[in-house]
């Protein structure tokens, strides 16, 4: 097993930092001493493709995800379709900024539906049309399961069991995101981590605090809160995972407001002392 | 399978009317022609076990649930025997006012605990612990599973599946209590529906609003949401069940501002016309 402390296995996903451009993202990490970057569409594409890559390439940051495609239940098929061609468009983004996957957030149920087992077909039907195409671009999907309380609006793949039936239905060019918020509370979590084994693609940590106040935007800094986050990370690297631990804190009313700075100097820190 | 529509098997449980005392809810209850209620255990010792049960025979009303016991995970075995005893309690109180099971709120992680499969054997443990007791006084158990967003503060039982377990384990006179509100988006959920069978001694309706403002305290009326209720119903009466459909509404900002009687005259409507 790796040691745990090393920060070359630090990345720091831009949600993290979301008062930043991806420029801002990138000279602040590099100047953070971090080497590894996972950014989110919206930025990637406001900095344009082209200039973020000349940018990376330029800071040799690397790029363990982009986040992220996915979103693919609709009530009518022309937005089905629209949705697919917007995760190829993600694809390429992935493609040409070199990141190792894309991450999917696979979408929930469609307006005026109640019907989850239609919107769990419908998003492996997405996935399927999907996979060629990423094949083709050496792009990996990573499915990522969100935490069940996700499951109406955002994502109805919410057990790592679900993603991992998905990836064996699937075949090759497809894994798992395991985000320590989303899989945390699984009874089932160390089972399927190693049924994942090398479907791991990508690894996030930040953590749960007690009380929450916000179902979408009070995560908490690695130790804040009640994750055991050594012990996922060692159930993850005992598959043989020698990827990032990327931190992806959403967190409007405390890290967002903090300057970003600070915010990079404690994650490494939290790396170090309990991720 | 039973008409969906027969008031007789709609149940309020006392959390929908907030506001109002027992004594409140068993006459507002009557009032309105509903012949079922679940009170929670703070209103029913305000009004007293004695004086409750005579109130709710005089009202001919049932009672298909007390609201709650569990909540027996903790740091030290001290706390972990007041627990135990604090349950035993609310047994005495379910026979009581003739309650035709408590239902269970298992408890989370305790204080400065990040050990989630330490808890959840101080679960069992608990429960082994109360189940003598409570067959000794002819009360079923009903553990609740949780949404996994309570896992770490309310219950660490977050599925049906770990339900079912705890029930094969312990063996007679407990069971489980099925909330639409925890269990809708589980994948699994119709195989352990019909796993648990006879062992489902409660269902609770409402249903998950989209958005949803808050973790606790923001659930929605019967058909404002996004739950299948009549999909998860039918799987729980073609079980056998032929219990109540008892309505917990937890909604700080909307029913609990309501007037009850309105309240409970639109629970009535909608059971008829969506549950």
């Amino acid at each position: 097993m790796r040691d745990f402390r090393d920060e070359r296995w630090l990345a720091i996903n831009t949600a993290t930092v979301k008062s930043w451009s991806l420029e801002q993202a990138i000279e602040g990490c590099a100047r953070a001493g971090i080497r590894a970057i996972a950014p989110w569409r919206d930025i990637l594409q406001a900095c344009g493709v082209e200039r973020a890559a000349k940018l990376l390439n330029a800071h040799q940051m690397k790029v363990p995800s982009l986040c992220r495609g996915g979103m693919f239940p609709a009530a009518e098929a022309a937005q089905r379709r629209a949705a697919l061609e917007d995760n190829r468009r993600a694809v390429d983004e992935a493609a040409g900024i070199g990141a190792e996957c894309l991450v999917l957030v696979v979408g929930g149920l469609p307006k005026g539906s109640k019907d989850i087992a239609g919107a769990r077909e419908q998003v492996r039907d997405g996935l399927a049309a999907l996979l060629p195409y990423a094949r083709n671009s050496g792009v990996r999907l990573a499915i990522e399961p969100l935490h069940p309380m996700y499951a109406a609006d955002r994502a109805c793949v919410n057990t790592l069991a679900q993603a991992n039936d998905l990836c064996a239905d699937l075949g090759d060019g497809i894994g798992v995101a395991v985000d320590v918020y989303h899989v945390w509370w699984d009874p089932d979590l160390a089972r399927e981590i190693a049924r994942a084994g090398a479907r791991i693609l990508s690894y996030h940590v930040c953590d749960w605090l007690v009380p929450t106040r916000d179902l979408l935007l009070d995560r908490g800094m690695m130790g804040d809160g009640i994750i055991d986050l050594r012990g996922i990370r060692a159930l993850v690297e005992a598959t043989g995972f020698s990827g990032y631990c990327e931190v992806e804190i959403f967190s409007a009313e405390t890290w967002w407001k903090r300057v970003p700075e600070e915010v990079l100097a404690i994650c490494r820190e939290r790396h170090r002392s309990v991720v």
